[in-house]
């Protein structure tokens, strides 16, 4: 499988670094938006050898229908920011590549875009597109349907300093009809995130906890992500889509 | 709803306090093996009054067939030993009654007997009947079926003279095929009860959670099964066969 | 040792029942507000038989001086409320029996009383007289001493329905010098009580825990106080007085 | 502070990065076992900049006493092997170097040698330099004082692959009088390092927790012990001796 990968900050280079290190996937190139370093390969810069070296180029070196065409790749996945689809998203639907994003934040607009590509090739959009988070929030629902009366509380900690209220807290609060306000942050250190649900009855409690060690996980979730839509007609999918076939009796 | 508890004992009693607070349900009666203080009402003895009382009686005072169709109830509740249902299960079923059994341990033989009850009634059995165990019982077998690769850990923790590994835990181990030796049982002092499942993942980490507080959890749980069982067909049912309907996408 | 308790509510039942088994330990009497029942002995009403019975008697049969007179103890247990101790404290001082309070709030005006009191005999106050939260009390504030630039969060988990910001979660933060805004509340089902005290430091996470099981450990707390607190000179004293001489290196 | 490191490897590197980055410090030099590299900087090789370079020098290349004579440092901080101490240690003696050691493990006759080279200079060892393992040490012996009879659990839980019973584990254990069978160890995907110990009570559990985010906590470590033994007299200390003064009431 030929990956090719926007973006190249913090989580992007932990990507890289999973994709590189997986048999089976061939991360081939990595747009970024700055210049710098970029006659050196990702193989270099992660200190990550492979027998395919992943190349790193300039959103403003190449021109992307041409570039497209000769770095022919499966799939592209998006650890960039909320305009970069746009740029890329019709000459990457033209020549027949599917598109991952795991941009954390889509408005309406962008979101109508990406469904307008979606008419010609596999999209698939998660704001966080780790495995663990999205099991949780899956499971937790079937919980609320299967006691709607349960008492839900949300807590998630992470580092000092970050903006209060996680955006996957939020997410997993509003995909169980809970207030914002029932979220309970904690703010310590250095803690990388951890966030639980509580689901409390009265004479027992349930914990469904995600605890995020680093950002690799991000990069897991992304080859369970190209793994199991590889096979999909063309459409608009998300993770609860690729869950759903494990979740059979 | 009209109920029929067989057994009194601790877990016994916490059921029936449950079953008496709960609307819509009508603890009619108790049998239990012993003779003494039959003379006084559930009601009594647990300090829960209500407007229907529930009527104790001694297994040795009573012909099951008479006091059946005297009686009558649209379930009986189990939750004393093993060789109860050989006595009182054939004439429950020709009573039409629906047998719902929360016995911790019953051989291969007794639940062929079962079996055979369920071709005349609806039959249900669970060695633990808590909402909450059943429901991580089911969602960490899709965690395996996701991920068929994660590293999975059991620790239990339970009261300081607990024997060596709780049923419940050795369920959770078979049911994802993890042997009994990754079992972690802690014994402190005097800890009602704790089951947590590990998924380790390289980069995160899952854990699922359940905390007893009371005994009463399992009359709960049996309120879930009632009103879940109701309306089917005769036949002998588990705890997954109930919670299917709710793991709807 | 002789022990009077005051206060029969859910907290001093449980209170009682601890007592009754301590060896060593003999409950000689409870005074509660209300007249009823007052004919059964303690052991009767909380099913635990003892050599020597527990009489009961209520606040308005009895005329305090000649009481304490008659029926000698070594200590008062309070865990009743504010206003009592102003009713029996002179009477039992000039009896020279020990007062021990677990009465969860008292105004200045109450403790100046007390330490009026203490002039004559040996006193003792706190709002929570569990071991467990007490120890947590005093490490935590060595913690603070050791890394006084620590992130410091409290978190307290109850009971749906139990009003906002536990009591102990408040001590816990005042000790820290810690705003109550940064304490966390999490209400869920029936929580029996939780309080975790969260450091925070760049590269690791230090938590101390305290979790309730139930109300028979102010009971445990009662028998380490009267045990560390008997041969104490005549004054006020509080938990962490009791706890000094443990901290000997 | 002028500081020299022994030790290079995965935690000797996120010590020096710590140490590079604390004002007030000055981290000289590191000495290593291996030659590559060592023309460039630990700055250049951390990418981490600073007005004072940290030269990296190999053991084979330099004689030691007129290293230090040359290179004058007041501390040098151990994260090598157990062999190091014999080379370096009489020629840090001899010039007034103080000697803190995080060596993992040390052999009786290696410690007598430490003792001997304290008659001269002060020195340090702790096999786990971080606070806040040795803050939980501290407390968790205090607890037993308190409570001798309280239940004691040790859990610690690493990455898959970690030989069975961490070694910080087993120290916890040693100084409880707990035996290594009470030790459970979890062994569950990448966890970085997690130890709690449970102490059960009947109606109540204390749990005191340390989890590891990264190696640079032993950075943090080597500060506190630093700047706590920096005015002693010359003589062998350990952790507790610095963490003493803090436990004052």
């Amino acid at each position: 499988m030929n990956i090719g990968l926007i973006g190249f900050g913090k989580t992007g280079k932990a990507v890289a670094r999973t994709l590189i290190r997986e048999e089976g996937i061939n991360l081939k190139w990595i747009i970024r938006k700055s210049d710098k370093k970029n006659q050196l390969t990702a193989n270099d810069i992660l200190d990550e050898p492979s027998d395919n070296l992943t190349e790193i180029f300039s959103i403003n070196s190449i021109k992307l229908n041409e570039f497209f065409k000769e770095n022919k790749v499966d799939f592209i996945i998006d650890f960039s920011s909320e305009e970069s689809i746009k740029i890329y998203g019709e000459a990457a639907t033209e020549n027949g590549i599917k598109i991952v994003s795991a941009v954390s934040h889509y408005s309406e607009e962008t979101i109508d875009f990406i469904k307008k590509l979606s008419e010609k090739t596999v999209t698939f959009w998660s704001p966080n597109i780790t495995l663990g988070v999205n099991y949780i929030l899956v499971i937790s629902k079937f919980m609320k349907k299967i006691a709607p009366e349960v008492d839900i509380q949300i807590v998630e900690e992470h580092f000092k300093g970050k903006d209060e209220i996680s955006g996957t807290a939020k997410v997993l609060a509003s995909n169980l009809d809970v207030d914002n306000n029932e979220i309970k942050s904690i703010r310590a250190g250095g803690i990388v995130g951890k966030h639980e649900i509580i689901f409390g009855f009265p004479f027992q409690t349930v914990r469904l906890t995600h605890e995020s060690i680093s950002r690799e996980a991000f990069g897991n979730g992304v080859i369970f992500v190209v793994k199991n839509i590889i096979d999909k007609e063309k459409g608009f999918y998300n993770y609860e889509d690729l869950m759903k076939p494990f979740f059979e009796f």
